[in-house]
């Protein structure tokens, strides 16, 4: 009934200090550690390297370390066995809070009111745009997706979505598909996506996509605010949108290659905000407890919950 | 049925050009252009000079151009007219937008984040806290002090407030009076002040309720984020705070002194983020409309709404 961690270059000895005392009955082991292959049931992944959790003959179950299953999916050689993602409350309330401060930055125009500070101006725009003139659309309706939506709503924001596959939303416009998409991006001021990386969404935000936001807004953009993985985005179209004013300010929380290198323009780029992806990071002790409670409530008969469909990529 | 606009150095013309189209069949004058002073039923105020409409027999009422009234209330020979604020949903809006803006800043350490994307630093806080361990208090749980509420317990944080008389609220824990003001501060992490400025509210956020405030809280503050008016802090005291740590960082969008003077310590203080008193300016377009359909409903018969209680302030 052991248990093998996986987390290349992830904090290893912290994950092995939060979950043994949540599974005080079993080793928790690392690739290193690991003596006895048959001996394993449950494989917990964060870029593990790939083959590792292949010669486990007695796998019942991988789970990924949060809330995306990309990195899990790219090994060629992951066992077909059930790969749970992480759907935890925290981590959802984080990235509302990450998509919701993004969003008032940009709206409420930080950086021309942070500038003003520096410079000891005192100075205010009187023609500020009011939360139901700004158009934000939201890309990928998940979990994470709605959440944001509701709060955005809440504040005052006038919130669209898309989503894959074609859904209907008590008080929110959804739009899916190819033709909605351009539906969505042409009434669409504040762009967020919280989108997975599929074979669908590789690369989708893109110069073309860009180019198809709307410019008739009231609130002075096209801005861009991205999360989820930076895999989704062509980063040197978002960096020649920055630079040619196609996109008047963006946030972003992933990139494709990450950490972000130094030599990226993106970090001196006014009105861009980088953050080195946390911003929906569950805190690690949230994901020890659950997927602790997941592997004793699956050895009690009960099935798993959040079972990655892998066709979808999700 | 004149009307008199008085809004020393804050725009006259437009406001002249913003409520002409909307009460066409009458006067707007200036006190430049005010030549009949039995003419006027109507003044319209925003810092007026005292003794302005001291001189107009047959005025029925004035109206405050902004939420407080303070400023109008300054003149010791305001008439005994019934004086009406602003209370409008769009300014209710953007006040709680700016509160959002301003508790998410410090919640998710913006300032950290800010300086090592100057610095090309790819680091996050892995004990980064979750917005239910954030204890937000709200002093002045009128219409913006609920909105302002209602929309951080939406994102996740556990808020309480302080008002001046006890009350009742569904959801929110409350305090009133000098105790319970002292029980507010102590389990307060982010303080966020949107008190009208009264006799009793003069000088209330100084360095002793600055020391009552919550040392042992998850996310390393305390914090003040402090809008409604100047005069309800000892600004020298917020100052010193900043400056020895009893602060950590703070919002400021109302100063002793408007504006800030350049000599001011504050426009440089680490984790200080000031702003144009603009946190819930509405829209000019939105008071203007405001004024005109109470006086057209006034004229009708209607009574006036959101007269101010003189003996209490606001």
């Amino acid at each position: 009934m052991d248990v093998l961690l996986a987390v290349r270059e992830w904090g290893e000895t912290r994950w092995l200090a939060r979950l043994r005392p949540l599974l005080p009955d079993r080793e928790i082991l690392t690739p290193e550690t690991l003596k006895d292959h048959a001996s394993v049931r449950y494989g917990l992944s964060w870029r593990h390297r790939p083959g590792e959790f292949q010669k486990l003959p007695n796998l019942l179950a991988i789970f990924s370390l949060g809330a995306g299953v990309d990195h899990t999916l790219a090994d060629p050689d992951l066992p077909n066995v059930p790969l749970v993602r992480v759907i935890d409350p925290d981590l959802t309330t984080r990235m509302s809070e990450w998509v919701a401060l993004q969003t008032l930055l940009h709206f409420r125009q930080f950086s021309r009111y942070d500038r003003q500070q520096r410079e000891k101006v005192w100075a205010e725009d009187e023609d500020q745009a009011a939360a139901h003139e700004a158009r934000v659309g939201i890309l990928g309706l998940g979990v994470m997706g709605m959440d944001a939506a509701r709060k955005l709503q809440t504040l005052g924001f006038d919130v669209s979505g898309w989503t894959r596959t074609a859904r209907k939303i008590h008080g929110l416009t959804a739009f899916h598909g190819p033709d909605g998409l351009d539906e969505l991006l042409e009434r669409t001021d504040i762009l967020v996506s919280l989108l997975p990386l599929t074979s669908e969404t590789r690369g989708l935000i893109n110069r073309d996509l860009i180019a198809k936001l709307a410019r008739d807004g009231k609130i002075g953009g096209p801005f861009l605010i991205a999360a989820g993985r930076g895999g989704s985005q062509v980063e040197a179209d978002s960096v020649e949108a920055l630079k040619s004013g196609a996109l008047k300010g963006a946030s972003l929380d992933v990139f494709e290659s990450e950490p972000l290198p130094k030599s990226s323009p993106l970090w001196d780029l006014p009105n861009v905000y980088i953050s080195p992806h946390n911003a929906g990071v569950s805190h690690p002790n949230a994901v020890a407890r659950y997927v602790a409670a997941q592997i004793l409530s699956f050895e009690r008969g009960e099935p798993l919950q959040n079972v990655v469909d892998r066709a979808r990529g999700y």
